[in-house]
């Protein structure tokens, strides 16, 4: 049921570990070492034990463990509340060819290639080298390698023409490159933005209705966590109270 | 770039319209007759005009137009704040085998079966059959129907074992069932419940925690919306403080 | 128990009436006749039946009652979730001097002329000569005329120097302002803003630290209610998104 | 301007201090010693030098500063945008009898007491002995000692009649003295809950929906902080997401 080069969790109800199981290696934790060849046999599923004798339980990860506690952060991430929503509001889907850029540390990249695999692929333009490889191995943690190229570039230097189906901008500054966006995506293609600061907004929403994009839509989606106690049910004490605001645009054919 | 068969919408701005096209048909609008033809030779991101000179853009659409505006609503549906996130909680990827109960208006079942398209599949079961149809409509329309399976049986009554590698369920008593949900998930699968009223939320924990589900979590997401005008921004005066909590847990292997 | 002059609360439940009581007048509802004797032999915490046979109770309206039921609005008024917390963060207490502009209808002029009685008063400057009357009539109405002077002029021309004690503002362009009512407030004094939009907040913030305002703060306060059924307790569907930005400041005595 | 006795802040930007003056004593921090007798000679509006030369700004104090900066927390306190929406919905005004229990650190009591000075009076039922002390100083500092009285008792224990004209109850089953409550509640009172729990909110709506309360209400109060940048203007990245639910009620004078 676990093929070597499978992405397995383990996790002890506390700890959680990720990692591509590979035939006679060995996962060393602060809890003891645990063998790839026991993990293999467990199964999904199934539990191991460290030489200590510390008990993990092996998990197939979900794209939320693996972006909230899988990824190795240099950036700051897109999280699951925003990119589930932007691969719905995107309408993504497999076959579809999806634009990105920054890669970051490669979190929304992950549910993005998740979402238009196996026959699709998104294309992600970052101009910070150093961000590459992490990203790059984190999406290879996620087993979805095949269907992400990320090309060092700055966004402004790209040159498509109606090749992409979508897209996904998180920039410092987008309004710059709007023109570039839009020639690059289809007729009638979804671009969405992240954008910290309500000035961002301005700026970005002003340029989307220069280039004559339509529905254009600003939103913020918050999450709530509660305490999971039956007879003591109430929320956290404190949350993530910012991301970011999501932008997002349709490209119009009529000129501008 | 259109073929028989595909979803497309038409939009002026203001109306927005869905329909599978057929060659040698005619669509009625308010303002003004279609030819399905007509459609076809515009393609994706051209322009058709009515029997009256109205034009419509011609669009693909996407998950958040069709559950938005495309369906049929005759239930509560659950939003794509919501149903984007439960995707990407639950993990969805293409090969998956989804329960889902029930099926309402189908618009969590369209978000879930585009993303376990192509080769996996979501199993739905609803004990009202005058959903039924509808809901296959709007999936249809959606052009889902080849992963998505519904049956006419309740919750309580389904019989499957470690077949479901993820699950949702939005029915009114969900705690009365999860002895039959946790029976038909794999080992580590992730199920999760949208929950009305925080006394759902605490009798479906209660159960939850006596069947040793692990890693649970209750949660809501908020969507804000901001009047998209670059020089006055501002939150929309009104939005949608409720449609449910979100409640997850994942299958133990331990006995309970 | 209840005077002439006494402002009274009719309640049954679903209707709401407001009226200053006077012996031998006669108040008409669409349920029919009262007399105001009656109410006053009635008392607070007791019943008056209309000459149609339709119950009353007689009940002391707060300050919520008035300002969500009471007053008529001639303007957006600012709600009691802004106005009870504008009220702690500028420190309003009994015998303080506080700048208003402008007074709208009078609802956040109602709340800090009741917290600066019976020694302070609120000095409102409105521009617009058609709210005024309706404003006094609904400060009359809370029976605070007395701690309330109205003047019928543009913020821009008051001349006043180290007179109050705290100001609040909600006029469209308070950043034309900020030196006159820097000068008008006490050295050390809150002052406060409603602002609608974020390009507002951002210009009024910018003129506030050109005037070495100091301890600034931005903050918005949302207000989400449930539904009272204890056995399905939940939040109601819809909520009130957006009334404004709070922006505080307090003056120093630094050059600038 | 500033009186022996009197409560001064002295604040640098970051630091702040809450002291009593008194002629002829040294407050002491760690960037220095200062003179009470210089603080009188500065005023509200000048400056301090403590005998290291730091210098210290002399303020007036609001509600806010006291309650965020000033007081001794030895429980959770009851932040302003709750004290302030409590003051507005129980109609808090000069000359009220108000109820309150427990007195915890005397947050609430600060702004209640100062609502209904100088002629009103808040009554403070404290079980727990080791509060009150600390509460009774935190109102001192407040200057508002003469307008609360606490005792050391048990709500259940109290024995008042039609004498209050509100209340705010914040103990931890209130449910078991509404009818204590009530009695106590002059008729048509409003009396307000703090709850952390849903399952406390649904037990005491219980309880009061048995005792006739009407105009029920349960509503939570958000406080969204944005960083005061006007140019990079954005929400700050963590909030407090829950204090507690408000449950408001009013006595009714019917049986129950």
């Amino acid at each position: 049921m676990i093929k070597e080069g499978d992405t397995v969790q383990l996790t002890d109800g506390k700890n959680r570990f990720f990692l591509k199981v590979k035939k006679g290696e060995i996962f060393g934790t602060h809890k003891g070492n645990i063998s790839h060849d026991d993990i293999i046999s467990a199964g999904f599923g199934g539990y191991v034990e460290t030489h200590k004798g510390h008990r993990f339980a092996v998990v197939k990860p979900t794209l939320h463990d693996l972006i909230l506690y899988g990824i190795k952060r240099k950036t700051q991430i897109i999280y699951p509340k925003d990119s589930g929503y932007i691969t719905v509001k995107l309408g993504l889907t497999d076959g579809m060819k999806v634009l990105e850029s920054g890669v970051g540390s490669g979190g929304l990249t992950i549910v993005m290639a998740n979402a238009v695999k196996p026959t699709g692929k998104v294309y992600s333009f970052e101009r910070e080298e150093k961000y590459i490889k992490n990203a790059y191995q984190n999406i290879t943690l996620a087993g979805l390698e095949k269907y992400v190229e990320i090309q060092n570039k700055d966004l402004g230097d790209i040159d498509y023409k109606e090749f992409f189906d979508a897209g996904f901008i998180d920039v410092r500054e987008p309004w710059h490159h709007i023109h570039t966006i839009k020639k690059a995506l289809k007729k009638g293609a979804m671009v969405g933005f992240l954008l910290p600061t309500t000035n961002q907004v301005s700026l970005t929403l002003e340029k989307l209705k220069e280039h004559n994009f339509i529905d254009l839509q600003v939103v913020e989606i918050l999450e709530r966590h509660y305490k999971p106690v039956p007879d003591r049910l109430r929320p956290e004490d404190r949350m993530v109270a910012h991301t970011g605001y999501l932008v997002f645009g349709r490209k119009s054919w009529e000129d501008g």
